[in-house]
């Protein structure tokens, strides 16, 4: 028996044919265009499955499940999408479209969890009750594995870990609030603080580095503070506190053996983990107990296509 | 069959026979004395059991099992009491000391957790999938209930939901962080906030409540703003947004139906909750999908006894 896992992004549909070891057997994709009604974009999820099945020679009778991780709510109980910004979808029956073609249990959920899931079952957090993963990205999405299981919330909106507030009264969030974690921690708000240090100046390493202060990433921001800018110092320096604080508050919530670090910024590697470590680990609660370990995710992009395999109820 | 509860306090020691839905059959108590070894303290402990037992006719065989919650970390699984500042004890073996005269599974969980749990099986949460429990004192503790389990984390100091970090560089904790969110949502950040605003102001109305400005507690701020005292009024209205800017943060986590509140600020009821409500309500992530109720947790002192009871794994 093996499962299928889709990662329904906002650009690509990714699927694959996973074993139950959350390897992938084989895999494929196609442009999501998500300016089409949600019929069709759940025609083409079908499609792709189907064509993976017959180019590998699967039959339908060794599909055990399909599993959908999503870029925004998932109500997996009734097989709903009820809110999905990317795709523009509302009160979508994602389960039943897919159902129509591929007649399998189908689960869905939201794709950060699906990629804690995924690092937990097959990654680097394999074999710990209790993990974190956290995506430093455009935001700041993460997933949860208490007790080994991963936690949903009751509205399917559980884990947002990038919403919790992080500075009161600071900086405001697409969510409505002001001062979430995401504000401080994502690729976004380290470009945020180059930009704002750099200004105009497109004399000033960084944006000699970048070509240009218009066109500086997160990547520019942690290549100059490697080569010893001191800007780029200061600021990734910053940014690293800034995760390192919110990792804090998680770990004193959550209690994890493992925090998994991934998205664009955890490009970084060490260069991130081991001040973000160092100022972690000695400072959560208890610490004398058992401290995370924090980590690097292992699955990169592969994770959406592994948890939406592993969302069954025997994974 | 019945189980076992004991709420080991630092002043008091309370158990009880609880049935199996959560109702107490009878309850007994006695000083903890906890200046004595640990030994001495688990064989009153079991004493206390053995005598309700005796006095209300209920034999050994009816005993399915121990629980204890107590005020620090526990280890469940190995039986053991890591660490608890109040009793003073490192390192003890509670369960094998209990079992020295009762020969029951003996399960050990956090005081907080266990009041989660009470609420959740016999308390206003009863019903709910997803719950929190927060106990508004001395200090700020908490309880998750999450997909019907309680939260415990991996080193046994899961949902220590007053040391998250509610102001980076804020206000120094005893937990050796900076700005946890205790700091501000306890009772004890009420006072230091009225007394701030007071100075030695014996004329002040709070302080002549209080009966001098040494006395003030957070039953005379509340009394005084319930009085119309404009200082008292702001300080409240204060320390509501705190308790309500942190609660969103644990609701954007959770994503919980319901949020029970206890501890002495709950004595305040719908002048607490209503504000509280207000603020957290239209503000958790993605409010359309659901928001959680905020109540008043319903067992009081009873919760410590009920949720210990609940602790095996057949509840």
């Amino acid at each position: 028996m093996v499962n299928i896992g889709i990662d329904l992004g906002g650009t690509n549909i990714a699927a694959g044919i996973v074993d139950r070891t959350g390897k992938i057997v084989a895999k494929a994709s196609c442009p999501t265009l998500a300016d089409r009604p949600a019929q069709a974009v759940a025609a083409d999820m079908s499609a792709l499955c189907l064509k993976l099945m017959a180019e590998n020679g699967v039959a339908m009778s060794q599909i055990g499940s399909v599993g959908v991780g999503l870029p925004g709510v998932a109500d997996c109980e009734a097989g709903m999408v009820p809110f999905c910004t990317n795709l523009g979808w509302h009160d979508v029956p994602l389960r039943a479209l897919l159902q129509e073609r591929i007649n399998k249990p189908v689960y869905l959920e939201n794709d950060a969890n699906v990629a804690a899931l995924a690092e937990a079952s097959a990654g680097i957090s394999r074999g710990a009750s209790d993990s974190i993963f956290i995506t430093l990205g455009t935001g700041v999405g993460g997933g949860v594995i208490s007790g080994g299981r991963l936690l949903r919330g009751r509205y399917g909106k559980g884990a947002e870990l990038g919403h919790f507030i992080y500075q009161p009264g600071g900086e405001p969030c697409s969510c409505g609030l002001n001062g979430c974690w995401e504000r401080y921690a994502s690729a976004t708000a380290l470009i945020r603080m180059a930009q704002q240090a750099v200004g105009k100046n497109e004399a000033h390493p960084i944006a000699k580095l970048a070509g240009g202060t218009a066109r500086i990433s997160a990547r520019t921001v942690i290549d100059a503070a490697r080569e010893g800018d001191p800007t780029a110092k200061d600021i990734f320096a910053q940014y690293c506190r800034h995760v390192a604080a919110g990792l804090i508050t998680l770990c004193n919530i959550f209690d994890p053996q493992i925090v998994a670090i991934g998205g664009g910024v955890s490009g970084a590697g060490e260069f991130l983990l081991a001040p973000v470590r160092e100022m972690v680990q000695p400072r959560v609660f208890c610490s004398r107990l058992g401290t995370p370990r924090i980590e690097k995710a292992l699955l990169g992009n592969d994770a959406g296509i592994i948890g939406a395999a592993m969302l069954h109820p025997g994974a």
